[in-house]
């Protein structure tokens, strides 16, 4: 249920709209657009919507048929640009570029990348401190500790942090050392986290699951969306079909059909996508001309010695040869078209 | 690494060895078979083996090299059975029967649901209290009310209650209302809570993701026994391919490959699988007849005034002659096998 | 369009409707069912149906608007039994058995695997002499060479033969020597083969293809069925999904489905399916279950030399139990349903 | 078995050999490169092979355990570029396009075509006269009848053409009126026309299957080269998975990796791949990026009245800006790269 305010509505009568949808047990979120305010109700069970209708400071309030709403371009016709401070933006003109390990390891292989990517003016290291592994004998990430460190060097820098987060708990303790939360494949539909990243002023990065639909991307949107938080990035990372050839299927057609249904910006990680070294230039220029607004891409000094992930990720004279690629051609690309 | 102890071990050598895995930082649980402990240790860094391969009351020490050891036959050739207490097992000749509606629904359901079960002799019953839904807009469930109400009314009439929980901060609000705690399929890979659950001491069902491998699944499961808990069941609930002439391939495949691979038992959800209520029966048979240890189905006494998933919902009627059905071919098939 | 003849048509009320469909560039094929007589015409091109409609000798005419009509059940609702002659039936109470090596190697293999079909009863032996394989370079089958002293042990001994058909050439040298034209799953959608094999009154074995959906194989039948031959099986033998634990994924689900939808016999191929030998029979069973009217399962003598698809192939030991359950499992089944 | 003849062999040594081949049962081609020649052997069953090897004339011979190597950049370094006459080729410098409708409908539609053709400067037209459809009901396209009168325009035009073959029988008839051959996806494995379509000398393009692995088209390919007919185009058109928000999952992915394997030129199909007009034209040009060496597209004068496929062709305005997008982002991602 989406409830537009009035515009003259008086602190006494939003009030009392809010009690009322206390007393009703429907959570209740304020979302704004540059226009109009309006409070997204999720009622926990069914109830008669005229008991709101009728209040007062209300202009117009209905009920949401589809699995998304806030999320489309039914809500919002131009284009979300997600401003990360420092002139730092993704959504614009210009191409957004994340790069970094797959883990982050030690203070060193922060700071070697921190370098490398001030070399090439690379404004979003990633890095997973938080590390989602099938096995639990596996490698799985240095935690806060790393965390704390990446951001101190990444903040130095000026440069902006993207890292995973895996459950609820984490989420307040991870805040003040993160630029954009990533939220992974396999927490893709992880409700409870995607609920409380709605109420936090970060933005999030949501990863389409293993096999999840566009459908479904834009419906776990929707709950960071109808939670209160706006600024949310969608990651097209490859989904898994029988084609063992390479990693996952990375699905460019992704691209242009979440541009045209949705107002958000969209993402490529070909690094998960193909998974293979030697094609992840070429699959991320691919995906700049479909329309991604940005790219996220592994990078390593010695991808050999990598705690995961290192045949997917380049080695820094191949993604240097791939940034100017990648900006040239968006460049360029905009003329074409 | 698993540390297998001596027989003999004294207290002072097991604390001694404590002491220097958490020293080495390494996360340590006990492990128990009918024969032996050990001590299953989840380093965070790599370390020299020997510094606790030399220490005293230890028998063998081995580095686990695949995904998964402790779920495996290599781990325990006898299979495992899943004992509830007041005689209701799980693995054993006997097939299991878990029934219920999709969600809990109100007071008068619970308890209408209760009497079909007590008049079929059915001894678990299935409910959701939170809901995992693909939108925020539907229905998420009755939460911790509903399941008090549904804990009351199976406990007083001696039946078991399984119900899905989905994050971390649920589980020690839930473990008193709870006899098997069900972890979705989307949750399939959620880590953080397959870990948690590994330390209560409730058995856990663990649903194969959407897209979910066979490994995948015993990796998950390796994930609640190396934190301490053995008692897990494995369920099949279909996966997710091309063809849409049903809600998802109930792969029954996987069950004759997970009772090779595992001693754990084995659960079939025609259900979800086929998703067709007129389907329902056919595929749990077919389970059953596959090798599943027990069904787990969906009934409601009015399908189509259920709350969600009402078209994969039994009627009373039709459940009440798969139960017979299935008893019977199980008891049969084992004199024809 | 399907043309429903009178019961009284003149022959030169016949001979006109032939020659005006033949004048409109219609293909035009006789169908009958117990009770009446048809014209299936499939157009090449958009016509006036009312130039037709109004010729003397037709009770009714309507356009086909779904993908299949003649081989769904609103064309026809008791199922189809497929008589092979001498007592050999296809569809009805009894379990149909078709067993047999991937490949027919060489007379002694042939007369070998003869002994064990008559020694266990089975009335109908599998075997290819025109194999598809990925690979140019590999073992493509004896050809006609084989066909013949295939079809000359089998018929000698009282043994239906099934055998693929791979093009429409091989379709009149092969029609002598074959009791059962098989489609494989390459060929699923081989219309041009499937229209041929219309004209010919031998019985039809379509093969799901790799990908295929159920109203595909549907669709695939129809083509057969339109030409005028109504002798089809449909046979299941596992889809191409992202699990690798297996070969194919054995898809059950498709077993009732097609069983609702289609009057037409359904058979459960295992070995292609689920692939591993130590399963084959587990599957073969569950399929029963789920309706199957009849299984085909790769056997012979020493699998492990077998030409093609050995380790998926059953020794003759495994084979005779799997026929013994087989059998007993279809009695009792009835019997529990 | 690929067997290198001496450059200095004799008439005398190759019939000698051939003729030993033959008795050896084996069917053998001849395959040329630019410096040597070879002999192609296709054994039906086992044989010594030092039979062969020890003969006179002969440089050397191997087996081929892949299952493909004529096909593979470890026969062929250089890039292999079809030459269709009249200064068209493919897999040079130049963007390869084709562009037409999916079926021809009537003489006035080609001649339209045509004019289209001819002001954008497009020297290869497609279109479809054998139509495989899942239906025997639908429109299964013109037939010869069609074909040589699309034949007659693109010739008196310097067009040329390439049209779909669905059977062997119809590879004689159609050889005179066609430039390129196109084998469909349906038959990407029908192998008995691929062996067919090898020994022609007309250019094959062969489509990936549905559910065709990369592997697999490979080894499809091979069937045509060992057949002695080396000039072959791969094409990309989308792969069947679980999402449905397009056709067909168009899976750029495949271009480096066959490009990386193979020798041979790659095309696109964005039409049947995301199978949406809207984004055709989008994923053209990703598969340009992606390093396709032509694309082929269908179009139509009025989409919204075509027989087949209307949702996913291209106005002639659409195409015209695609065609003028894809040529200028061919030149300068040469310059970018």
């Amino acid at each position: 249920m989406i409830i537009q305010l009035s515009n003259n509505i008086t602190p006494q009568q939003k009030e009392n709209l809010l009690n009322q949808l206390s007393e009703l047990n429907i959570k209740s979120n304020e979302v704004k657009t540059q226009f109009r305010n309006y409070i997204v109700g999720i009622p926990k069970v069914d109830f008669d919507i005229r008991t709101i209708g009728n209040m007062e400071g209300i202009d117009d309030i209905h009920r949401v048929s589809d699995d998304y709403k806030l999320v489309s371009k039914k809500w919002k016709t131009e284009r979300t640009i997600i401003d990360l401070g420092d002139n730092v933006t993704i959504g614009g003109h210009e191409l957004a570029i994340m790069a970094g390990p797959c883990s982050i390891e030690s203070e060193e292989q922060i700071e070697n990348t921190v370098q490398h990517l001030l070399k090439n003016n690379i404004k979003i290291m990633r890095g997973g401190v938080y590390k989602p592994r099938s096995s639990p004998y596996a490698f799985r990430g240095l935690g806060m500790d790393g965390l704390k460190l990446f951001y101190q060097h990444c903040s130095e820098n000026g440069i902006k942090v993207i890292t995973e987060v895996m459950q609820v708990s984490q989420v307040e303790e991870m805040l003040d050392y993160v630029d954009i939360f990533q939220v992974g494949a396999r927490n893709s539909q992880n409700f409870n986290l995607l609920d409380i990243l709605g109420e936090v002023d970060k933005p999030v990065m949501i990863k389409r699951g293993m096999s999840g639909t566009i459908e479904e991307l834009l419906a776990s949107a929707e709950y960071v969306f109808s939670n209160g938080n706006e600024k949310i990035l969608l990651c097209e990372r490859g989904i898994r079909t029988y084609e063992k050839a390479y990693r996952n299927t990375l699905d460019l057609n992704a691209i242009p059909i979440l541009k045209e249904k949705s107002h958000l910006p969209v993402i490529v990680d070909p690094s998960h996508g193909i998974g293979l070294r030697q094609h992840v230039a070429t699959m991320a220029l691919a995906g700049v001309v479909a329309g991604a607004d940005g790219i996220v891409v592994e990078v390593h000094e010695e991808p050999e010695k990598a705690f995961s992930d290192g045949q997917q990720t380049l080695y820094y004279e191949q993604a240097e040869e791939l940034y100017n690629k990648a900006r040239s051609l968006n460049v360029v690309f905009e003329y074409i078209v």
